[in-house]
């Protein structure tokens, strides 16, 4: 079994609901002047082991604050909440953030050590306390199995859809296999550091809390660290794991068999998410994907596939499907990366543009190739077997005409 | 005397031309298709000490390649092209490079180890060699006084303004004050890294080699390396500075007061035409000036100012003249550099928007503030004593229609 938001099995509990033993509920609250949803919980029946990653952005959401205190105890629930960034809204937000959560413990009859929350949306405002105490009842008493679309239809902002994956993995345990569920939401404000956008996985997986860590950090290096929509970090951006057990798998441990598989199912669950935040960007009317290869070394290979991805030239060429590889080599050149230019090759799809030195092709064909919905840009520098692939999209007049004034 | 292009005295020569013992043309060649004027040529009656910054792209010109190894000679011609990059079109590229430089060697008759070359336009096309060399006799008898503006229009290529600075220095020399003059281009690919664009700057000054790279090191650092437009750089980015000495001043050593009073000009020279770079960006309808004090070093500072300009978010809103003061908070935050939120200023022009809180303003003033031609975003980060300022546009959907495609 394996789904993307509405092509799953449509009788199953959806994304952060897939796992066993975990519900959901999602609302509007009035935190978003349009009336749409705004508020989201995220419940298990037992107590999670957890692991998160959170922004580098010195400016960080109180909502943030609050979670990485608390990560390292046992998990029950997450409240999140958009149309408000909860940062920076001065020193009055810490102290409204903590009695939202008390309140939130109140009512689920859960210790506040045992619940995080997140937030995205408008930086500078403080969080609207009244508002969200008023719905948090409601909230609580609307956990289902079947809560899953109404919390991811909860924490988007400006995304045009909704992001959500389920799928169950190999591994086995006694009540039935381990699965794995999760929500995001991206769009704007998507750069390549560090966890770059709102992303809430769900497992009912049996494992260390160690090896949740490595697993979701790595998952998360090769997946949302490696998109980038208009290079900038937000105050927000958060990545959370919890598993609960409850698929009574025998014990995951770094190193093991199943570790590894369950490595692998939680790196293609966030990528397929990464993939869609990048093809959702503000104003994206298409996707690339950047693969880069033989360059001297991994670390090489991330930079030269992020400047790539992130060049706003580059990007704009895309939007017109216009051939420029110069703008692609030049952004590879500006990596601080090793290149030698008389021996890299450039691909667009399928078309060879450069191997050493120009090479011929058909505009046409090749105006074709980038007017469909994902290109593939593939760069082999030939000096080594560091391997990269980043994703970005086209940088449009509709990018710039949604950050002039949105809300 | 001391004038911007078209605001000097009418009777004296212009930019590249105002010091001297220089000389300038400019004419259509016809590597541009447009018919524009787009090859130039700047020329010294004597020997000139000369100093130069080029980019830090992995991918760079054969005409930077040409220049680099030659830089240390005395020089007495640049030629400049626009239209083409002379990047990344094959190992042809480098043998073209240097029989046009031939040809211009045995027209002047001069040696070819005493001549510059630079370029700039699309990457991956080889330069035009016939083209070039049929115009080289009528470039070189066109050399006048009087061709500072021809020379200043030749070389732009999507820049709206020609920019051209020239005035006189404080300090006397046997032939009257040394004089600075100076022509750029700029527009796209304009990033914060490195000499970012072409600029030009002529000297009569007597000056020691060690002291004229010094003092043009400093002054790039301070002016060409704090704008930004879009984060991208070319491979093409070169500043050079020649000084033949014909003021007859006695010579300028590092650490001398004469030496201070040069520096100083030349950096109002480079601080003059970054300006007029960042305010001509690609799409731009107006600058933004960046300053950020109080910041734990000067690195910090830096960073800082160069990651507020050049954030696509803080670009589009300034666009729409939208307060979104958030914007610039997190642009700060990311700039892997010390800051602390309970401490930190924000203004936009004089209307304070953040002091360790959010601080109630007008929006209207607001609204009308960001509206104008020139804005200042003020941080003070109140943790030392770094400071550096730096210069940006607004991003708007002209910048994206421009990049879609244009040549």
């Amino acid at each position: 079994m394996h789904g993307i938001a509405g092509k799953g099995d449509v009788m199953s509990a959806e994304g952060v609901c897939f796992p066993e033993g975990f519900a959901a509920s999602g609302m509007a609250s009035g935190i978003k002047h349009s009336g749409k949803k705004d508020i989201a919980l995220i419940y298990s029946e037992t107590p999670c082991v957890a692991a998160a990653c959170c922004t580098t952005n010195r400016a960080k959401s109180f909502s943030l604050l609050w979670s990485m205190k608390k990560i390292h105890n046992p998990i029950r629930a997450v409240l999140i909440n958009s149309g408000n960034a909860n940062a920076l809204g001065g020193p009055e937000g810490w102290n409204i953030t903590c009695r939202i959560m008390e309140n939130l413990a109140g009512v689920m009859g859960i210790s506040q050590e045992n619940l995080l929350c997140a937030s995205t949306g408008l930086i500078g405002r403080v969080l609207p306390e009244e508002t969200i105490l008023r719905v948090i009842p409601a909230l609580v008493k609307g956990l289902s199995r079947d809560g899953g679309m109404d919390a991811a239809q909860s924490i988007i902002t400006t995304d045009r859809h909704v992001k959500q994956v389920h799928f169950a993995t190999g591994i086995t345990g006694m009540s039935g296999n381990v699965k794995i569920g999760a929500m995001a939401k991206g769009a704007g404000m998507i750069c390549p550091n560090m966890a770059t956008m709102l992303a809430f996985i769900t497992t009912d997986a049996n494992i260390l809390r160690g090896a949740l860590k490595k697993a979701l950090s790595n998952a998360v290096s090769e997946s949302f660290n490696m998109i980038t929509v208009d290079g900038d970090q937000s105050t927000n951006d958060f990545v959370v794991c919890l598993a609960n057990g409850q698929a009574r798998n025998s014990t995951i441990r770094e190193g093991s068999p199943e570790f590894v598989e369950f490595s692998e199912s939680l790196l293609e669950a966030c990528c397929l998410l990464a993939k869609m935040i990048a093809g959702d960007g503000e104003g994206a009317t298409k996707r690339m994907e950047v693969i880069v290869e033989g360059a001297w070394s991994k670390k090489d290979a991330r930079r030269i596939a992020k400047k790539i991805a992130g060049s706003n030239l580059v990007k704009a060429a895309f939007a017109g499907s216009w051939p420029n590889w110069g703008r692609i080599a030049a952004a590879c050149g500006s990596a601080s990366a090793r290149c030698d230019f008389r021996r890299i090759r450039i691909s667009i799809g399928s078309h060879v543009v450069y191997d050493g030195a120009p090479v011929q092709y058909c505009e046409d064909d090749l105006r074709r190739t980038l007017s469909e919905k994902e290109v593939v840009f593939k760069i082999d520098l030939k000096q080594g077997n560091g391997r990269a692939v980043a994703w970005g999209c086209d940088l449009t007049e509709d990018y710039v005409r949604i950050n002039m004034e949105k809300e």
